[in-house]
């Protein structure tokens, strides 16, 4: 069982390092708390089948976590010869925000696939996965962009992610919110863990990550400049 | 691509048809437009292997869709060899959903699943096999009352869900709200697709939810009387 | 395990009910008994690679069983990452059966899928299967007369199916014989379970299926009127 | 496409070489025109998980073909990762037919798997598999009941199969038929490939296999002699 | 646990024998004491994709145990649906060991598979199939230079292999030489089963090697004469 | 294509770092020039099936590569859904290593796992991952003796590994060298890539890495310090 939480209303210590890794053509370090994961970004010159031929790009993901990430080991999933339900559900919501800030049309046809493995994990890996995944796409866009490969950039904006829970004990719920620097909403997730919880607490945890969203939006900017 | 999307502030119509499978301790076939979900609920005197022995039983579910349920024809995922990530995410959340108003120590060491099977669809089918889910359980475990198997009923109040969604020329969201009868919040998951939305698109979303998730707890009452 | 008898020399109960899908180029759902099979006919305007440029057609079928189709729930394929033999072995017999009345040449470089699937279980699911895929098929091909993308009808004649057993105290044995209208045999199985049978039993299940038979083209031909 | 014909009256050359594998507990190579089948019997002190404690065996086969035990290189089945549908029929097929004459519960709490292994294919695997089987059988329960394990044989007698086909330009259909020496059908299939088949000519099939597989029960008495 | 050890300063008796398959291009069955290993060579007048256009041809080789080869039934890998780990290192090793001595412009865009099939074993299969392996590939290249589609030959050298291990109270170690008839070293493996081996065992194990090994290459040459 | 060459006669630039890794019971990123490989030690206080019930431990490796680690992406073994012969060849190569200085009886009934993670790639990941999964598990072994878990030290001695190859106009081999620090042989792996290599080429291949393997030692020693 793994969970995502965090209760406070202060933000934990998050550190984004780039170029971590020698061949991708972006790649960032993100640490939030005792979490840690490794994103790269391929930067690929064709589009999956189903995209050929229509003059648009594609940003996609994939995510996994090292088998000893967490307190108890788990099972590799290449060994298992699948990957789990989770896994599938994060690398989509990951995907779906990249590309809720990137316009396809202006990428031309090539995909950009960002890698984001755990390596070390404490809840909120697949909101740090999204912080630090927009981070590697902008620093592989932008080498496209200075070698002459795209006239005009096809980032439209920053995206970050941040989780936030409430557990005591009138109710316990997990959320992950997922906004642009524009103040717009791109992935809202809500879940009572066990039993439900109410609106107010609900409004609450948006304020919460609302601030905390701000303030990993000014690490983006520092991180790539 | 599948979409689940429904502008309209008017619920589409809805029918809850139980008792439509001659061997499943609950069945109900539910009806929203043309969406058809078929499920049933089996009840097994055992649990999962991690929740032996504790005192508990567990509520999950499983989901597929008729490889004609669609406009086109999609692949069977028994003869593709694995469940989609879509179908792992959505019955995922159809477990959840249910859970959180089920005592599990009341239940006693059983499983109940309930099997949502997609005869038709036409958006809405995560959600619709939700509210028709509860009904298959409510049957269920009615049955497990009059037979007095169970001396305490461990359903802890209604559950039902929703999907609306927003798609004009500024904004193009999907969302899908689970409540109970209690007022509390079970899940809510909400994504721009292809871009983001405000909070404004996102409170008027929450508040046909809230309203549409009315009027099918009052359909549910009626069903299983 | 399921069972496939049916004793008596009385046909059970029979119904085929057309265009319950709003989607597919043809549908019937069959009751046979407590046994209710649900049939789509897809067309596709592409063949299998292994057909591709022979100017001939393809008629296969897909077979499914809903988990909760019977007395006990069975485990979902799709969950378990593959189809069992059993499923394999009944819609190779299907899709031969159905190529059996079809001229492949007539019908062009399209392909007709018929998805088959067991709603409820008792009995006789393939041989229902065949009888009511051979409604949605002869549907689906009237739409491509209609419509003028085929000039000549490529269904040769009628095809249908009956399932029948002995189960006395000196033999069992189970069958499925599939016919055609003008007479002639598709398919003979017979098997003797636990133990073999004798010539004459197995020439008065044959009088028994020729008889049965014969009523289901009398009742396919007031279904597709 | 492997077909498994037979057109002559006449048996093709058959030959049955008994104890050809060092460690099985028995063994024979049927070897009948160009086909080649390798069968070993293995015993084991366990049965299946569904059968236990109920005081009976079982007796259960696997069929495989070399990659080039055709005209043309077949894919490994272990490489392409799954048994074909065609496999699986055929080893259901041949489990089924020797169960027939055999007493499960004299057999005690054991296992007996047939292995069938196709060297070279030239028409009529499965049949083959089975006479071949048959020997392996006896033999290696002919060990059981020389070393005390078994009291009482569990054989009731003999089981052989003989594939036949009619290939003019009336009609066309490949038939295996299984048969005990107390002149009981096993099993019986018969397929009309591309077009149906009379009744007259099934019943000149079956003539046909009747008398051929009188000659293998011969063959067999003479094998294990 | 398979083992694959030789100890002896003696080679155990091989035999090699031809044309053992009736439709493969060249076919050898090794035996080699109690082990029996039958391969066949097939040609295929293409190369796999990443291969494609570069004027270059391509060896292969492919594994495989028949379940009762051995003193106890393995289970049989199509059954389980994947290749051990064991298995593809073995095939990787046959097809390395072939491509040493084999000139792959020379072949043209071709491919040929040897299929290495363990009829019985007792210990060194793969030293046993790569030795076979050759002769197979030998015969086939024969017949292809026989047709006039090859004008030169496009192998360069004989290779064989032998498997050879010390077992006695201060060290247990098995190795495998895989030796070219000039005199070049292509593969080496030796590992200390349990616990290390010191630098003399090996150099006894090499020398015992290649003498073997000198035998071996006598016997391809008589086999293929 | 990966390989894992380094033909100096200079150790590439190695770097041993310990607890890297919150949770587990030992771990050490070990750095060869541009390579890096995250080892985790995990400790299960049970043993595999095969292995219960008799007084013994084991001690086991997996092996995997981040899809990014080398020059293009390779795809992710999780999501093809299996693991490569390649990666199996390589966990089995490490497990077997690491057994080869451990008494397993000392050990006790506990399994302690070896995750080698490959983070980048520039040759010679398998034994980079055995000199530093020794490390690792010696930490981890640390551990249980501190606790009084064990009384005895099952680490019999210290083991690494080193890959040298020659890559001239004449020759092309590469090698994995396993050595223990009382100067035996674990595993010798030497292979001519594309053609042979001569017996002088494999003597000084061995020199080198002799003398290699001996400053890791030393540097195994310092890291655990």
């Amino acid at each position: 069982m793994r969970h995502s939480g965090r209760a406070a209303d202060q933000l934990r210590a998050v550190t984004l390092e780039t170029s971590v890794n020698r061949y991708a053509e972006g790649s960032c370090l993100i640490t939030a708390g005792n979490t840690k994961v490794l994103v790269t970004a391929t930067i690929e010159e064709n589009v999956p089948p189903w995209l050929r031929n229509k003059g648009k790009g594609w940003v996609t993901a994939e995510y996994g976590m090292l088998p000893r990430a967490t307190h108890t080991r788990g099972r590799r999933e290449a060994a298992a010869g699948k990957q789990s339900g989770r896994t599938q559900e994060i690398q989509r919501l990951i995907g779906r925000s990249l590309r809720a800030v990137v316009d396809l049309a202006a990428l031309g046809e090539r995909q950009i696939t960002l890698d984001c493995d755990v390596i070390q994990a404490d809840g909120g890996t697949r909101t740090a996965s999204i912080t630090g995944a927009w981070v590697a796409l902008r620093l592989a866009t932008n080498g496209l962009l200075a070698s002459g490969a795209l006239k005009t950039d096809p980032i439209l904006g920053q995206v970050a992610a941040i989780s936030c829970g409430v557990h005591d004990s009138a109710a316990e719920a997990d959320s992950n919110f997922v906004l642009t620097d524009a103040g717009d909403i791109v992935e809202i997730q809500a879940t009572g863990e066990k039993r439900g919880f109410s609106r107010a607490e609900f409004e609450s945890l948006f304020a919460l990550a609302d601030k905390g969203i701000g303030e990993l939006f000014a690490m983006q900017r520092a991180a790539i400049s």
